[in-house]
């Protein structure tokens, strides 16, 4: 056994994902907006979830927190929390939910997103994380007409997801919007190098040597390089996109993901980018993309995409209420 | 609480549905039948599986035998076994591989499918069929490259599939394949009640009042109508086609199935004489297709389906190496 394979050199990259929109019941969302939440709340708010703010940007549309573990981002009515390693990322849902009552002016919740990629070891997670039923049960505690879903293997590769789709009167997210999430294991050690402090000495030098800054030529980045090895990033862009990329770099549990809300018809080539950047051994790839979407077509276009090297092992379709979501994992062909 | 929703009247009409097909690795498979498997031979499976014969058709291509819970269809190279209840039909897929290794001159799996709707009692089922996690467990113990699936939500209504899924060198069904099925709920009682010896002597008199005998004209019919209710049928078409249909009427459980794979490019009209014959509250579609098939196009044409009072409240579409999948989820508009 590589000394690198023991117990304690490994780290579960694999975030859970939380994307919350928020509404009001009489209509009327001027005054209203999420970052009204005070520094010191979300602060608190963090530690149920056992991480901290370790960095912060900002746009007019967007507030961007690099975290201990992974990102958060805060817009006018939408919440993003990701965080990996053994957080207790639920815990904070409930919390949350009193905090957007009190300060923000929002009543209501107009939709949920909660997913994750399978762990690597769940036997290492915290509660509600050791299972997916276990966090549906603390999700169906506080939402109705919530439905959970298991895209891909349940017993290998899979990707878990809960989700309001209530009946007929639901309006849901009506504002274009879309999310591409790429999340790749197996990568290549030689990249992953970059992501430590032996080769790099800070995260611009390992944000510029790895081509990162190239993938979104002229986005404001706030990276972080961690102390021995591992790195984040938020990406900003104009009209409230966003990118955030997480680097577990240790050769056994190498993990990268990927997100951005960033609206593309195919988001063929930018995978493609990802994959010349990071060269993982599999990935996997969701697409969400709600009807008003510049990305509604990309579902079946992902039925078309080929990615040299690369077959496509799993091909999931799904129609929701409000959104059209493709799930596909593809690993690298035998050589 | 109406008499009939007390516990003594409960049944688990969702069955659990094992389709297997064989191959020789010689590829010389003239001799191979998996009919060779004596009568007595089978006996002894389905006690295993706390079932037993109770009726049995044949014509050239298949061997179809109505059980005390369900039906089994036996045909060259394919061996289908549909229980309901709280069989264990698990328990059988060792014992089977025995008896196809030892009297049937096959020596390869070439492909299997294993599905069931969520049960409505779970509690009531024995091992392994307590949880999906334990069928898998038995099925990965004896299968190396085993595909376990969830469709629809974990939470609800949803249908899980086993399956082989390997590798780049893997040949599967060949011949063109496909399977409908639909699983009817909250059926109309006063239709319900025909399948009773309350309101029919015999299973003829209930197949012909329903109308069951007009959904594939001129089918070879072997029905039976158990005491005090419950209903079978296996039909008989050319060609190795079959259908079957199970029916459990009591109101507070009601669960009817219907099955075949007989191919039509599109299942549209035979799923509008289902609902026009059952009129249930929801229902589940699934179609398997293989490349081969003239139902290979039934997937996408299902995302144009439209049932007069029903609204389709999930759709989820699968691409597996061999096969594609269609799973969708119908119910009754509210009125």
């Amino acid at each position: 056994m590589n000394v690198e394979d023991n117990y304690c050199g490994f780290f579960e990259g694999t975030e859970k994902l939380l994307e919350m929109w928020f509404s009001c019941s009489d209509g009327d969302m001027e005054d209203c907006d999420v970052r009204k939440i005070p520094r010191a709340a979300l602060e608190s708010l963090l530690k149920l979830v056992k991480c901290e703010i370790i960095s912060f940007k900002k746009n007019e549309q967007i507030d961007a927190y690099v975290l201990s573990e992974s990102s958060m981002f805060v817009s006018k009515s939408r919440f993003i929390l990701k965080t990996c390693g053994s957080t207790t990322l639920l815990r904070a849902v409930q919390p949350l939910l009193y905090l957007v009552q009190e300060y923000t002016g929002f009543d209501e919740v107009l939709d949920i997103f909660y997913s994750r990629k399978n762990f690597i070891r769940p036997e290492l997670q915290l509660q509600p994380h050791t299972s997916f039923e276990d966090e549906v049960g603390v999700l169906d505690g506080l939402f109705e007409d919530g439905a959970a879903y298991c895209l891909g293997r349940v017993n290998q590769d899979c990707w878990y997801l809960y989700t309001l789709n209530p009946p007929d009167n639901f309006v849901g997210v009506q504002a274009p919007d879309q999310t591409l999430e790429v999340i790749m294991q197996q990568l290549d050690s030689k990249i992953m190098r970059i992501f430590t402090k032996k080769v790099c000495s800070t995260a611009q030098e390992a944000t510029h040597r790895s081509g990162i800054d190239m993938l979104f030529p002229g986005i404001v980045i706030d990276d972080f390089l961690f102390d021995p090895c591992g790195y984040s990033m938020n990406g900003l862009l104009k009209g409230g996109y966003y990118i955030t990329i997480h680097i577990t770099p240790e050769p056994h549990c190498s993990y990268v993901s990927f997100e951005t809300n960033a609206p593309q018809e195919s988001y063929q080539d930018l995978i493609l980018g990802l994959m010349k950047t990071f060269n993982p051994g599999k990935f996997t790839m969701t697409v969400f993309a709600n009807k008003a979407s510049v990305a509604a077509n990309a579902p079946s276009e992902c039925q078309e995409c080929h990615f040299k090297n690369y077959q496509r092992k799993e091909l999931q379709l799904c129609e929701f209420k409000n959104y059209n979501l493709t799930y596909a994992l593809f690993a690298k062909a035998p050589s």
